[in-house]
């Protein structure tokens, strides 16, 4: 429904400030009830695409004016959030190893320190420019089979999908950070500084934690959006 | 009831991954409704302090290992932040001026280019050491009276709210970035890059654009949590 609300607004020509049709407008217009509608604005409320001013409706949110931006409380694949932003993007393994967690991984996992886990290092460009690096950690037994029959430059998110683990959220921290000096001198990555880091725990429905990930933004491209509430 | 509830997860000493009393029972032991313990409960999940894993329950989330962490989604005043993380802070007030609305923050508070605006350059150390530089614009008729008797190291929210205009929400956009030359020279920053950079338009209830901000928080010293949802 929220990417149906979303188009509806493209499609009408909607900018920012403008009023968004009422609920009940909407639920006739897409013949489904009023809760799903709800529902729908609630998201893209979250999202800071809408906003609500009690007794008076819900308004398109002023876009500011940072050249990228997503939401921060949607959990989405690298890979989805690239390609709905319009880069043509490429994803380069840079790095993939069947290794023993370390104790950061171990924690946010909630595995022992020494347990198999398969990490991978990956680089997204978006029109040859790198926009993305990715140390994703995920526990062994999650992606069995030898790891030399995977494409590992595909989603990751996807590849847990079918193996019977969707991730449905995270808990995600963001800072600001420097290129670590092990990653920028391997990798060349060491002039494109200041990077915004997203860790996170990701979580199936049965609260799985199945995948750990660092991923650098490359700050000069990509910022996050998010409406906060008092 | 936000609150009432994370004091009472302290005083039973509940750890990460430990489950929370039921709606029931946080019910019966505050003496409030059960839709007003959802509420509560709604709001930190939101936080990503509560994990709730359906059929299953509420569960107290991993707390991760940065060093400084608020949740993203909640709008609160700098000086609150840094005071509820424990932070003896400093405010130094860098620049003052009436000034006439740039683009930028004409777009932001809805208002035209060269309409007159309050802008205020702040400095907040936190144990001495620079956590937050931020820049704020405020258009001039929602401060009355001259600028010479107010006391501007305070809350700025504060200050907007006794003279009517609260803040209640905010759209705001995180990236990374490294500090701008202007400020870097002219008040000593240069060497504490990077920086986590939010920029937010707040919002009073009546959909008043009250507040325009640039906080520039310390990369190395504060970070924010989010739950992200698929």
């Amino acid at each position: 429904m929220r990417g149906e609300i979303l188009t509806l607004i493209a499609e009408r020509g909607l900018v920012a400030g403008d009023q968004l049709p009422t609920e009940q407008v909407l639920s006739a217009h897409f013949g489904v009830s009023r809760a799903t509608v709800r529902e729908g604005l609630r998201l893209l409320e979250q999202d800071g695409s809408v906003r609500a001013v009690q007794g008076r409706g819900r308004f398109l949110s002023a876009v500011g004016d940072l050249r990228v931006e997503r939401p921060v409380t949607r959990y989405e694949s690298i890979t989805d959030m690239l390609e709905g932003l319009g880069y043509s993007v490429t994803s380069a393994v840079l790095d993939l190893q069947e290794a023993a967690a370390d104790e950061t991984e171990a924690a946010a996992l909630g595995i022992a320190v020494g347990d198999d886990v398969i990490r991978i290092t990956r680089l997204r460009c978006g029109d040859e420019r790198p926009l993305v690096v990715s140390v994703d950690t995920v526990p062994r037994h999650l992606l069995p089979g030898p790891i030399g029959h995977r494409d590992w430059s595909g989603s990751l998110t996807h590849a847990l999908k079918i193996q019977g683990h969707e991730i449905v959220s995270s808990l995600a921290q963001l800072s600001s950070v420097m290129m670590p000096e092990g990653l920028a001198d391997r990798f060349g990555l060491a002039d494109y500084d200041p990077w915004l880091l997203v860790t996170e725990t990701c979580m199936t429905v049965d609260g799985t934690r199945a995948l750990f990930a660092k991923d650098y933004h490359r700050g000069e491209d990509i910022a996050f959006n998010v409406l906060r509430r008092a």
